[in-house]
């Protein structure tokens, strides 16, 4: 009997997520510049959990309240209020191991919401640096799947669709795929994989410029690269935590 | 002193249109399978104009008013109670010359009657059919432009994300674009310019399984083809008109 595969969609901003059925999927949160990337980063270096929340005065009063690190960039810098920013470069193993992270950004944060409350079966973070840990687990879990990109103010943006395109270009063979924007992000994706970095450079990526402005080349190319902080960032109880992939 | 160039976007989905400033730009309606392909071909063969309109309901009773041929489909096929359907090969010149076609589509129109509620500053349609005449009227414009894909049920598509990124390649010297969706579709149609019908088919585009479901081929390969219908299709007063590209 010929196996059924499960669906898979790519949401490319959040104002197109309503379009596909959450409540049945696993989600993954797309934010490759910088929020899950640095999600990721931080708890690969051995952070407890990391709290994604909606606003600075929410980061700020559930910091407190815990004793947390807070973070989080507001039009990609730290916003007022906050200790830290949304770089993974600030959280090295010396300073995050064992704390929490408290963390708002401009739009991976929101679409996790989004999810959570459109009723998720499932939400994990997704990046270049967890690539491997995310293609696992959906292989594993054997359920639908949304790869939502959070892209900035709802516009697509560039690396998100790369991410999703490098996802499906793994994992397509267990899945079924109707999903035009799956098709398109996994030719983009086929187009830029010798050299992300020059792509975003060369198509003059709105992100790229942004972050290149102030400085955060750095930044760009730790979040373009591969497996670089391979954990499973699993949303469980209001937090994320580093998840174990099922055999 | 250097010229300032105006600014274009690609909105890939209707859902999208809100992100962009319409009322400042010429929106262009994208529904390559098939609305706007058979607009522009219904204008090319003598149609006195072509009134869009959003319900079949409404198609009927104007049809009746003014003498027009009703014409229109509801998920791919002939909508119940309209005479003609939305396949380019049923408007022949001997049929269609000195007539009105009153036309009502799945997306197409729906995109239309959005960008005028928001005050869009001018309005055409756009298709492989008429793309020289769609880009020479941009150009010679020199206006804020929106590239408005009609999508399918809000969820982007293959075929009008490909039709935006042949005007961009074609006219992106005129204009500033920072738009990551415009990248994205320009870099889809230097991938499938070759053969666009194959690169339809390759990537299962779900329209190409759509259509090709009901034997409509045929349509698929003249609405891929470029200039068969080379005519300014332009919004006036509640009619598309065939325009004349300003000198």
């Amino acid at each position: 009997m010929k196996e059924i595969k499960p669906a898979l969609f790519t949401s490319l901003s959040p104002a197109l997520l309503d379009l596909y059925d959450v409540s049945r999927s696993i989600v993954v949160i797309i934010d490759v510049l910088r929020a899950t990337s640095t999600i990721a980063t931080v708890l690969y270096n051995g952070a407890k959990h990391v709290i994604p929340v909606d606003s600075v005065a929410e980061c700020i009063r559930i910091g407190k309240q815990i004793e947390g690190v807070t973070a989080g960039e507001r039009d990609g810098q730290v916003a007022e209020g906050l200790v830290n920013g949304n770089s993974p470069f600030e959280y090295p193993k010396e300073f995050i191991k064992g704390k929490t992270l408290v963390l708002t950004t401009t739009n991976g944060t929101k679409l996790l919401h989004m999810a959570l409350e459109k009723g998720a079966k499932g939400i994990i973070t997704g990046s270049f640096p967890n690539l491997s840990a995310v293609c696992d687990y959906l292989v594993a879990k054997k359920m639908p799947v949304i790869l939502g990109c959070a892209a900035w103010k709802n516009r697509l943006n560039i690396e998100d669709t790369l991410f999703a395109g490098a996802v499906i270009s793994r994992i397509k063979d267990h899945f079924t795929i109707n999903c035009d924007s799956s098709q398109m992000a996994e030719t983009l994706y086929n187009d830029a994989k010798e050299d992300l970095y020059e792509f975003m450079k060369n198509k003059n990526a709105s992100h790229y410029h942004r972050l290149t402005k102030f400085g955060l080349e750095k930044d760009i190319r730790y979040c373009l690269q591969t497996d670089g902080a391979n954990v499973l960032c699993l949303y469980e109880g209001g937090k994320l935590v580093k998840g174990t992939v099922p055999a």
